[in-house]
């Protein structure tokens, strides 16, 4: 959790001007690694796209990894708020219908590309970039502690039954959102992520109890 | 399917020592693709690897997108073959918990690392190469055809509700699956493999009768 801190800290040193110029440079970054992986993205590729100096984007990021760490932080946040305010409220077995049905809408609107911006930078940087690796890891902690947070609070009003296990549940359906996100990427239809997510709402609605 | 034809054709014109040649470099391609990505991984990276000449492999090798081709039908074999026999006879809940734990057991043998070999080229890969995308596809099809056959043998049987439905529980099974690698290659642990084919195998449970 430690190398989260170091994109913030630096920015909050930078003028109004500076961090717009920091913030553009890096929603480029996330674009074109989005479209073509980080591998398939220069620094040289994100100066363009961002319509900076050489000069002005090292002044932000000496560094192509610190890119990468940027770009990281830039997804988990975008993902996580393109699901408010469902994600924040998954505290009833309909509210967690609303979210399966608002992630399936998502990936229609998008014809079923892109897959999980955080997914495929986990796929991409996981084995070969240990710091990558843990900044990801940490962005999908905060994506289950979200989704966790919905399922305690059911345990705790005795809306799931006892022997439900909300940490379990939580870490499951992130994990099964997950490959649905990819097979749906790969067969260019939402049916793998419709099947997982009911199936995965199936198994907590078996612990409901009124 | 069709563009599947176009390896084993030309195989078929070789001789035995071309052919040793050319599973040579598929079998180098594919391990440097693995570790590094597509992206990274040059077709001189695959001739040092597989020690061979810039004109053998372009004999066997015109392009990088037919070594990539080639690569997916390999990987595709290798994943399947592994899973035997356990993956032609997931016919009982027993049979699928055995399939189960010996996933999970091949994930902490490789410490976690490296992901589903065909998970991480698709992530790659189905965005930006139509071709590999519907081979890809194709490759996962093949995997979900074969879950799809235990399932639908337990259903005939009546060993499955008739109320379950054999096809959707085999790809939300096989979508499961795909989650858990990808996060179990992000935490470098098993729980969330674990817990999702967990909770997957629960909810075909549920359906089971004696």
């Amino acid at each position: 959790m430690e190398t989260k801190n170091d994109g913030p800290k630096q920015e909050q040193r930078l003028t109004k001007k500076g961090k717009e110029t920091r913030a553009r440079i890096v929603a480029a970054a996330a674009k074109l690694m989005f479209e073509r992986g980080v591998a398939g993205t220069t620094v040289e590729d994100v100066q363009r796209e961002a319509k900076v100096s050489a000069s002005q984007l090292y002044h932000y990021f000496q560094e192509k990894r610190e890119l990468v760490h940027a770009v990281i932080l830039f997804q988990t946040a975008q993902v996580l708020s393109a699901q408010e305010p469902l994600l924040s409220h998954l505290d009833s077995i309909d509210a967690l219908w609303s979210w399966r049905d608002a992630i399936v809408s998502l990936q229609v609107e998008r014809q079923c590309r892109g897959g999980c911006p955080i997914g495929s930078l986990a796929s991409e940087l996981a084995d070969s970039e240990p710091v990558a690796r843990a900044e990801l890891a940490s962005g999908f902690m905060k994506w289950e502690l979200a989704i966790r947070g919905g399922l305690i609070a059911m345990h705790e009003r005795g809306q799931l039954r006892g022997d439900a296990e909300p940490e379990r549940l939580a870490l499951a359906l992130l994990t099964a959102l997950q490959g649905g996100l990819l097979l749906t990427q790969v067969h260019r239809e939402t049916s793998p992520l419709e099947v997982v997510l009911d199936a995965m709402l199936a198994h907590i609605g078996s612990f409901a109890q009124s």
